[in-house]
């Protein structure tokens, strides 16, 4: 009874403690607890799996292992090179993390253990440093040379949204280069179902002076404005929101005709904020939910204009729910 | 009587859930409502309609209408150019929403159906995008030509301090030329009453550099800094602010000698931060509550200096009870 | 007993106000109220008053003086100009207050009384202005001539992490070259018993251009990188984090290995955000909670990595409860 009262009391303390009623975060229409996720089919793509549209949906569970009565997620990551055609006219030799720009999302449930296998064939001295929770011995700052291994082992926590990259100096130009990526832990109890989809926001240096001249979500500039994301009208959308865009001030995030509910880093089980743009700053992170009422094609980009316009770029196209999810691609 | 509990949890939670105690939120002070607000005269102006001054309290509630059985608040909007004498030396070709920058402030309430009847008469193609909940179609990113109108019509929501700008492509151009304004949506039991008026931080790019070399709050460098806006001490101000400054890092805004309380994109009933210094993204907006104790004079300005020193400077003059209003001007 | 269930529920609130459980905010390693705060002994340094490793933990609570029956805080503040060396190579003019830079931190109880006296030997006109809040007259935008004095008289209201910093213009090259310090108004209360200490972000601007090419930690680049900060594992540790750095976009505060609980402006007794990146805007400033569960070397610095490559990063040494905490120099 108590333990009732408690938990009701948080429910409504979540709902309410940004001040906000559970009118204004939207009612049934975001609650809809077990309701199945429709998600519309993916085009197929010559891109493969370096398609922004492949990486979008794709969590990397690891393989799971039982030791010692607990739940292991082993990952093998291996650093490289490669040349990113970032559009037409322009390609870039990206580093990367077992051939994408991002790297792998890896994704894990708060408490497994985390084993991941790390080897270098990148051609400089790389590591990978993981935010979130852990001990200075796997805190990846230390280089590994090209050729070497290592092994990052820790316990998952605390839930929330994190990222690895790689932490050799100068930090900016390896990141710069394209070594990071996103690191999810899910909370205990989940959250409730929704379409979830990631958007790293990343700058392009591309004659190394230390400024950005491209832009990008999940890699490649332009692509979801040219591809865009389908999804289905009503159904809640959960982004995962990473920004590790270089030699830039904090950038916003802004979806035009629509609210969103904010999860900071998702350290939250209910949001703290409710609007359309929200700053964040160098490897912040922010959890967004939200559902459009209305179909038809809706952009998204940081609202700082000149860096939309230099590629990152995208259109969410909501498909009413009769519409066929057929590939579409922008004049 | 479940009811009952539920609203004063509520209440409790809206003031306490950001860890504030009612004493730390200012108390009575804060909480008249009924009380009459006191807001002094503004003196007469040669500048007229463009008068900052005139500006800051000037809130559009359109021509109302029923329809239906609801309420239409109908708009009429002209893009236009004009030259805005910036200061006794830099005069500045303004593209423009009724001849006015910033464009006019629109207010309706929560549910209210818009309609915003546009002209372009600006010689360039232009637009209105609105930020806000709506349907594609009528997201204001297609370029209407010069001579051409269209209509933006949709609910107002949900509420909160929203914005409009010209979304034609470079978009940093067009805000930066002067077509942006604010678009408020009251919520249904309205706010307490309160001295409210709004200051929006822009910037000049005076060369098509694409950097800024004067910067502004509600159009006029520099303006309250010359011109101090007057207000009544112990009074409850409710100001809206919106940064549109483009071509820069995220903005401060400062108030000296006083905190305030922050309703992030006017989305809360109750205030989620108290601070005195918050951070404003491009097109990031805020209600931001406070009252001074003690007459005299107040600066206010983003607290990156020297934007502050090149035109985006304000002072409030805290009028005693017996003090006349007077006009004013700075030495 | 309605008091009793008014504290409760507020208690409840504060710590689920943003949506995070009890469990998440650490349970009961954060919550040991009157445990021994155990801090390892600092090394001595050649440095003396101006090394970073005694501003650290340095709170100057001024002289306590009893009129009319309430507590009085009385600091004599001089301007000065010294020669601060930044590295084996770079020396730096600087401005300072009493000597140092970041001049002193100033704390009080709140309701305290603060007169600070004033006296400017700095060779150019300076002056101390506040943030908090007091009357205009007490504003410290008016410049004081060298040789003059003044004194600054208010009411420390109201609690929470403030800064003062020379007013006259141009700001950004008073505040650039060291005039600032911070200025703590502790709760009637306090706050839980913790190690605390102060990290102020500052540029140095060396050649006039209106950029910064060195970055530091309480003034001395890459002092914490080289000289460790010794902490405890599991110990509370306070952090007091400003942020002074002109001439720059908002910078963050990332720490590695562990997320902290985020109180902004240290307006609040319990957090509003957990994460281990938060953005910080010029003058913004944060109390950050953490502890460390895991002994070993982490890294802290903003994550614009070209600003920490140029002196702002710094190490925590976290001592295992064995250890001893002899004198330690990095490599």
């Amino acid at each position: 009874m108590s333990k009732l009262w408690d938990r009701r009391t948080f429910l409504t303390l979540g709902l309410a403690g940004a001040g906000m009623t559970g009118a204004v975060l939207g009612g049934a229409r975001l609650l809809k607890a077990g309701a199945p996720v429709d998600i519309p089919s993916v085009p197929e793509d010559h891109l493969g799996a370096l398609s922004p549209l492949k990486i979008l949906r794709d969590f990397d569970y690891g393989t799971v292992k039982q030791e010692n009565g607990r739940t292991v997620r082993e990952f093998r990551i291996t650093a490289g090179t490669s040349e990113l055609q970032l559009n037409s006219a322009v390609s870039f030799t990206a580093w990367n993390f077992n051939g994408r720009v991002p790297g792998p999302t890896l994704r894990v449930n708060e408490g497994d253990r985390v084993r991941v296998i790390f080897l270098n064939r990148g051609g400089h001295a790389h590591s990978m440093h993981f935010h979130g929770t852990h001990a200075a011995s796997v805190d990846g700052i230390r280089p590994i040379r090209n050729g070497a291994a290592t092994i990052y082992e820790f316990d998952a926590e605390p839930f929330g949204v994190h990222l690895y990259h790689c932490h050799v100096a100068p930090v900016s130009r390896h990141i710069g280069k394209g070594l990071y990526g996103m690191f999810i832990i899910d909370p205990p109890a989940g959250r409730p179902p929704a379409d979830e989809m990631l958007l790293i926001m990343a700058g392009y240096d591309l004659n190394d002076d230390g400024k950005n001249e491209l832009y990008a979500f999940n890699g490649l500039p332009n692509y979801y404005r040219d591809h865009p994301i389908l999804i289905r009208q009503d159904q809640l959308i959960r982004l995962y929101v990473l920004n590790v865009t270089e030699y830039e001030a904090p950038l916003t995030f802004h979806l035009h005709a629509n609210m969103f509910r904010v999860f900071p880093t998702g350290r939250t089980l209910t949001p703290t904020l409710e609007t359309d743009v929200v700053t964040m700053g160098m490897t912040e992170r922010n959890i967004l939910e939200f559902s459009y009422q209305y179909p038809g094609m809706y952009m998204f980009h940081p609202h700082q204009d000149p860096i939309a316009e230099a590629g990152c770029m995208g259109h969410f196209m909501v498909l009413a729910p009769a519409e066929t999810s057929g590939a579409m691609r922008m004049g």
